[in-house]
């Protein structure tokens, strides 16, 4: 009854939800604080403080139906103006409201955009390894992911491969940082050349061509490493961004897109974003979220967690002889695996109770991703059974 | 730069949009209160008082990271328990945690649903009038959407019509009810032979058709009328829930389906709702507001400002001779128009300060929507304008 393409994604997500069972049958024989589970990126930080203070002072102060009510599709004229303000401030940009749509987080701020650029087999570049939810969405508008590869050193993207891979039919360039799941931060030299290679490019095939960032990770970041700002180096440019991991509230399903203001046909861009977030169903994002965040602009989670856990197993990794990647920002850390097929690793692992996550599904094989936004006292446990892990590959 | 499709939908959408800016430009000519707009479906009774001490309580009393956390894409497991246990006493069924998703709202709702079900091509029957953003919904989804007229005295389904329409194709039927733009409740009767009709050409065509019902107005009802519930009357039944007007909280984004416990492959059509509700970029409905809903059901806004407004509207309308429709249900009355071009009525209407919707625009040409859900001073201000617009036709 359902349909051909919903039968397919039943099934595959079918296994991920087996992985997902078996972690908790894990749980249930060996109790929970013996299995360290590092598959889901869920944050475990709190919510800061000023969260609840703005939700209460909310109910007080604003007319109810102002504050659950309809408003303009993009969102709140008022919200839109004050993260406008704080954005131009922060990066140094001049971005108004007019180029601000607020979305229920990034994940329906993709779905937006793509709805309001895509023709059916247009092309979308993504660099691997990349969050595998980019499948769907470009999916979800008959697009085509063509995946191009990274540098297996720095985990940039691999420049001279991305020149090749663009086509007639590439619309848009997507893009992750801080990314996940290697933790790396695109540089200040990637974004140059990211964006020189694609103006030559709309120059050779004569049409616009989308580089789009997207930012949920962008204030989880380590070593005051800075974020570069897309909008200085590019004008074709969108950034998708999500309060869902910066303030720890990814059930509440709030973010925004900030549209270059000078993007190619800007208008048709802005008043098609707002029909799409309608269309799609989403209709606006959250009310009461919006005005949360507008009431908390700079509030960030407290990053003390993350960073420890970062540091410790960045260490501890290494010292056994892992080849890792240290992560500048996210609370993810990709890992070679020591043998290459690595979803037999990820089995391996899991007989010392490790869960972890192949590289496969996010499109490069022989590593894994471990998500480290655990309690620190879970990472601290894991690290005998990391040892024992790799101790039975040194065996052999 | 945007995509073909876009942009049809946002010239089209530029249109509703000069209507919208036109109202804007009357009242600030005329002052807002000399302006009659009865354009918005815009709930403008607050919501109880009920939701705000629930959300105080929520944040004192449960964890933040759970209130604002990850859950399963379907919704909080004692969320979806409470809704399931509250449907199944308020209308004698018996559905379960497990047959119940929650929604962005009834728009994110049948996004969700038809993102589930339908291949591309796949037809789906409305009848006229419809709400205008189903056509939108399949859209999406590459499905076609089949326009079924309605009886034009009940404004019931035109029943025979109904049956010629259904094709090979037919993979679902949608209502409205009670309805938008008619106010009619469809009826025991209705539903009963609706899906009569829908068994036979199951048995004909040898796959199942869904009847869907998109409820979001069951708790705006008059003269304690009942609204008949689909699963009493059909097994491959989903219905489409919203709290948008029952609890006017348009902009939260809240609502849920409910889907048949016997319906056609129903482990398939649940596991393909939960992937739909993630990979369309929803991921879940809002977080803080599923533990709302929870903790308010059965609480309801007061009608009596919308019943108030019906009252005089259709006795005003009636006696100055326009052909009226009484709703039951909704807030908004479906007027047939004096004269047969509904557009040029509704610019004659302006003259006179009356802001209202052609029936075209659902479907529906010779007819006009007055949505009703205003001030009742509004109401009781516009009359001597609709006397005005009557006599300048009468004189004619």
């Amino acid at each position: 009854m359902i349909s051909n393409k919903m039968r397919d994604l039943v099934n595959s997500s079918s296994l991920i939800r087996a992985m997902f069972e078996e972690g908790k049958r894990l749980k249930s024989i060996y109790g929970p604080d013996k299995v360290f589970d590092f598959s889901l990126g869920n944050p475990n930080v709190e919510p800061p403080k000023e969260i609840v203070t703005a939700i209460h002072e909310i109910l007080d102060e604003e007319s109810p139906s102002m504050v659950h009510g309809y408003m303009n599709n993009s969102g709140y004229e008022d919200v839109r103006e004050k993260i406008a303000a704080y954005t131009s401030e922060q990066y140094n940009t001049q971005v108004g409201k007019e180029h601000i749509v607020m979305t229920c987080g990034a994940a329906g701020g993709l779905n937006v955009l793509f709805k309001t650029l895509l023709n059916p087999d247009d092309e979308v570049i993504v660099f691997a390894p990349f969050f595998s939810e980019y499948r769907n969405y470009a999916n979800n508008h008959h697009a085509k992911l063509v995946i191009v590869p990274s540098d297996k050193t720095s985990f940039q993207p691999d420049l001279k491969a991305f020149e090749q891979h663009i086509t007639d039919k590439t619309k848009a360039v997507l893009i992750n940082s801080p990314n996940n799941p290697t933790g790396v931060i695109y540089s200040h030299e990637t974004l140059e050349q990211l964006s020189n290679i694609i103006k030559a490019k709309e120059q050779e095939y004569g049409h616009g061509i989308f580089l789009i960032s997207d930012e949920p990770y962008r204030e989880i970041v380590y070593d005051n490493i800075e974020v570069p700002y897309l909008l200085h180096y590019h004008t074709n440019a969108v950034i998708v961004y999500s309060y869902s991991k910066s303030l720890s509230l990814p059930g509440e399903r709030i973010g925004y897109l900030v549209v270059h203001p000078k993007i190619e046909d800007v208008d048709d861009v802005m008043a098609g974003l707002n029909v799409a977030n309608r269309i799609l169903g989403f209709v606006n994002a959250p009310s009461l979220f919006q005005r949360v965040i507008a009431k908390t602009l700079g509030v960030k989670v407290d990053l003390s967690v993350y960073e420890k856990n970062r540091n410790v197993l960045y260490e501890h990794l290494t010292q056994l002889g892992f080849g890792v990647l240290k992560p500048e920002g996210a609370f993810y850390l990709f890992m070679k695996t020591p043998i290459a097929d690595d979803k037999q690793f990820c089995k391996d692992a899991k007989a010392f109770n490790l869960l972890l996550v192949p590289g496969s599904a996010f499109g490069c094989p022989g590593y894994v991703r471990l998500a480290y936004c655990i309690a620190h006292d879970t990472v601290m446990n894991s690290l005998p059974a990391f040892e024992k892990l790799w101790q039975s590959y040194d065996m052999k």
